[in-house]
């Protein structure tokens, strides 16, 4: 079959552990599948502004672009994060994401059976949570013009989130057909009781929703899902909304499910380009010690299967692999109970290749 | 003593209702605290909609404004909500913050003991949770410029988001201020790593902080703040952030906790003067058949006692009969376990009135 590129970015952190195990899952799906692909690393993030002085070099962006799809490990850390010019829209993760035009950010929030109880709700309410954010991801505040001014009372910054009409439909057209394909459900959270911005983005999906009439739509504010979220999580399917209202809420979503550490993310622009990274961070406390969990990277990848390469069986084995480890009792030290029993990053990676 | 004016506002669903208990407790105050207080009642929200064409009449304004505090019990309703024009920061909610100057809003949210088992939460995370959220009410992007244009991308939507430092450091000096009188924690709350505003924030907290040498700061950013307040609910003490990131955070601290329906607020400004009403909402569903939980306001009007006049003998006397109440097992229909024994929103104000 034809050659897939995928641009491998291990970033800092744990995240070149991680990556390193979802790359000998790629190298065995390939002998057992006969897809073929090639892989390029790229640097990014805190390790390339040591190394080449900005946190997205040209070149990194280049190899991206040629590739069918990225998977990104983790970026970031105390020695970088002070200085947050690294994440403005011109660098960093904000820039990459409107570089390669990654203007939807799909995070699915499920519960793991082996870590029903790591949530801090109650078992029953979580009962049956499986839910998708996606979160526009190029535009709104953290994309708006920013500046500083003098007044009479001091120095004043100023904000600006921005929407237009194309930027609403794009996202909550493809929220839409994510909604088709699950339970058929769709929450639109706004604030648009307030905001200017919101009371575009629902008169954009009250306009289209008529084109999806399987599809059962709520409107949501914002503030009354951060609560309804907490009261009724496993009523909720799919949830579309701006960058902001996306970034708090699919943060506060996944960590409902008790199963943060275990959950995959993908990052979309039109066609089926797409960059893969876990949910988790770069965990700069257990950099190193080969104790990180690799499943959320792993679960990541077998995504990419499913959404860039259409490579469904490769993605089912995948997951049945990781299952398969889990409940034959095996733990990385964040899931384990026991965690004297805990077993190393690169033994769970082995496992689960050999489960494949 | 001298007389108190209290401007009270009913306002719409179970307001009227909720309130008119309220005055029952205060009328037993005057009595057996000698304290002396005039109300006059005031149009707002749906029901001046209706009989004077606004949400916010100008002589519900001027009655606020000649009174030392102002006792509200809810507003709106789904026979206004459709038209968010009357939620526009000149009218409605949004315009009675900016009108009396009420810069701040203090939302505590605690787990009351006969509720403990109504969060959706573990008890032994939820244990010991009482926090305060002290939000930002009248900057940020709620109130700044809002406009729309035309674009090649079809309409586009535009607010601002904007904050000075005068109006930073009076609301984070007044966070740090009720931390000294608390557990002395303070977790201040932004997207430094991504908003020009939140860096402005944090470099006044950060300019300011050494003025409360007592009192531990941590920065946190918004979105994890989202999954911390789920993590470890009961290790924060006061959480202080700019508008639109308060209206969030607040209500899912108040939803953790369970106790969401007996929750009071204070919105205050310069010097003594506050409006007080409880955490929930109008609830048209349930309104006008004697069921709804006066509690919330009871306990509203015992936060005006103590904030605004200062009387803190009869804020204590209006909680402890609260208390005592709950302990003797009555309760309203929202928060009974056997629904059959449930009393109505008169019977349990007197109850209260009697306990007093
Ligand atoms: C680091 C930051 C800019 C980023 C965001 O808010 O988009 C992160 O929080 C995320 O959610 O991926
Ligand atoms: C109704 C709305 C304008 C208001 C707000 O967001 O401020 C409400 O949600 C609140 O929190 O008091």
């Amino acid at each position: 079959s034809e050659i897939k590129k995928i641009a491998v970015i291990a970033g800092d952190g744990i995240g070149p552990e991680v990556v390193a195990e979802a790359e000998k899952v790629l190298k065995r799906t390939e002998e057992l599948f006969g897809y073929r692909f090639e892989t390029e690393h790229a640097l990014f993030g805190g390790v390339a502004i040591d190394e080449k002085g900005t946190p997205l070099p040209e070149e990194t962006l280049e190899i991206c672009k040629k590739s069918d799809a990225v998977l990104l490990g983790a970026v970031g850390g105390p020695k970088w994060d002070s200085n947050s010019a690294d994440l403005r829209p011109e660098t960093g993760l904000l820039g990459i994401r409107k570089a390669l035009g990654l203007f939807s950010n799909l995070r699915p929030a499920v519960v793991f059976d082996c870590l029903k109880d790591a949530s801090t709700l109650k078992p029953e309410v979580l009962e049956g949570t499986d839910l998708m954010v996606v979160r526009e991801l190029t535009g709104g505040i953290y994309f708006g013009e920013k500046f500083r001014r003098d007044t009479e009372f001091g120095q004043e910054a100023v904000d600006t989130c921005a929407y237009n009409e194309t930027e609403i439909e794009r996202i909550v057209r493809q929220a839409f057909e994510i909604a088709q394909k699950r339970r058929k459900k769709l929450a639109s959270v706004d604030k648009a009781n307030v905001l200017e911005s919101s009371r575009l983005w629902r008169e954009v999906v009250i306009r289209i929703a008529p084109d999806y009439p399987d599809v059962e739509l709520e409107h949501v504010l914002v503030d009354n899902c951060a609560m309804q979220l907490l009261r009724r999580p496993s009523s909720f399917d799919v949830i579309v909304t701006e960058n902001m209202f996306g970034d708090i809420l699919s943060d506060e979503a996944a960590m409902l499910t008790g199963s943060i550490g275990m959950l995959s993310s993908a990052s979309m622009g039109e066609g089926s380009f797409g960059l893969y990274e876990p949910v988790h961070g770069s965990a700069p406390d257990i950099a190193g010690q080969n104790v990180a969990n690799p499943i959320a990277t792993i679960l990541s990848l077998a995504l990419m299967f499913r959404l860039t390469f259409g490579y469904a069986d490769a993605a089912d084995a995948i997951e049945a692999a990781v299952a398969e480890v889990l409940d034959a009792g095996h733990r990385t030290g964040d899931i384990a109970v026991d965690k004297s029993q805990a077993i190393s990053t690169t033994a769970m990676g082995e496992l689960i290749v050999a489960a494949i």
